[in-house]
């Protein structure tokens, strides 16, 4: 068993709406050292294989095609076990 | 400046739909290896302070009233610079 940690964020260069909100959120309830948020997404899954390679390639394939829409997104991955 | 990141996951006790929803369409693709998948929040935050005492106490405060429902959401985070 294989679990990958894959995080899913927003490109640098593209407005994160929901990390402005949060944002205002923030300082509106007074944390005014908040210089800016963005969110992302965190995905754990669990791969029912031990071999590493096929593992990762695997994972790629699923963010290119369902986890993460590379025009805006960007996506990095790690693998334990 | 220090930058939070701060991970946001529901708790293992609690039902994970979109986890279910997301394992269901990696199946129906062909990725049969896959046996779970959970989703969280990623979010990073940069704190316009160079206190990380400070910055961790209101990391805390800022999840515990904001940024998880800890009903059914865990938190955890870490300081970088």
């Amino acid at each position: 068993m294989i679990k990958a940690t894959v995080y899913v964020t927003i490109k640098q260069s593209v407005l994160d709406p929901q990390g402005v909100a949060v944002q205002g959120a923030l300082h509106s309830m007074g944390f005014q050292e908040v210089d800016s948020v963005r969110i992302g997404k965190y995905l754990e899954i669990n791969l029912d294989t031990d071999n590493r390679e096929e593992a990762e390639a695997k994972v790629t394939e699923m963010c290119e095609k369902l986890l993460a829409n590379t025009v805006v997104e960007q996506y990095r991955f790690e693998l334990e076990g």
